[in-house]
């Protein structure tokens, strides 16, 4: 008979200390498990963590280029244009010439594209304080700053 | 003219107050820079930061199945399949039949497979350590500390 997915979870994660102590694995399992409840929640919005990532960005005054969303996000540029293509074809986001650089386009979102950046932003803090609250708040803030310097490295 | 992509992700991350505070979003920068500094580092034994967790598993005397490997690692069971796969056909794993459950297949290392991961073990700690070098010890012990309650949640 299979084993709950938990137990085996544990039966792993108790005799496999080389993985349980390893601080890339533990991020990734982290970052899976918490994509995995985004998705989820923000299905109903008709986005993913990742569009819905995109889509906030946008909605930010320093207005960022494609290059500039797949750098902060650390995706893979064409990942980024199609995301773009999907969220402009539901007139979330536009492309419009930078002012400063006539060569680049940024990614502006629509007035529908903020109004729904902010209902997935509600759902996505729900969502994660779901998934998060296993921490105490001062853990969570304690995480946030250590996770901050791996995530935007000083070199 | 383009700039630097530090530059880009400092101004973003001082403008965009919303992502650089928010867990999941960190949790996914850095675990892609993880990432990426993982499968570079690996290249040098043909292996990618997946499936050297793979392998890794597979020298476990808790003799893992495909399923089990999947949970652990939050992967697809068919990435797992290919991942195996492509193991076994370079001779590192074998699947077995597990003795407990005849319907049921384990993976394990050979000898070489054990080889290979340990050689690839002291690769990866290397490469962390540039990347977590950020962090002090203590720093990166707590972490570690506060990534395995939500990696490994209670419920």
């Amino acid at each position: 008979m299979p084993k709950p997915a938990d137990a085996v979870a544990s039966t792993a994660a108790s005799r496999t200390p080389a993985l349980t102590d390893d601080l890339s694995f533990l991020l990734a399992r982290a970052n899976a498990i918490s994509l995995a409840a985004g998705n989820a929640a923000l299905a109903e919005h008709g986005l993913k963590a990742r569009s819905y990532s995109v889509l906030l960005l946008t909605t930010d005054d320093a207005r960022p280029s494609q290059r500039e969303i797949a750098e902060f996000l650390r995706l893979d540029p064409s990942q980024v244009v199609s995301l773009v293509d999907d969220l402009q074809s539901r007139g979330l986001v536009e492309r419009r010439t930078d002012p400063a650089d006539r060569r680049a386009n940024v990614v502006v979102a629509t007035d529908a594209g903020r109004r729904l950046a902010a209902a997935a932003r509600e759902t996505a803090r729900s969502a994660e304080e779901h998934v998060h609250g296993q921490l105490t708040r001062e853990e969570r803030q304690r995480l946030t700053e250590l996770l901050r310097v791996l995530a935007f490295p000083e070199r």
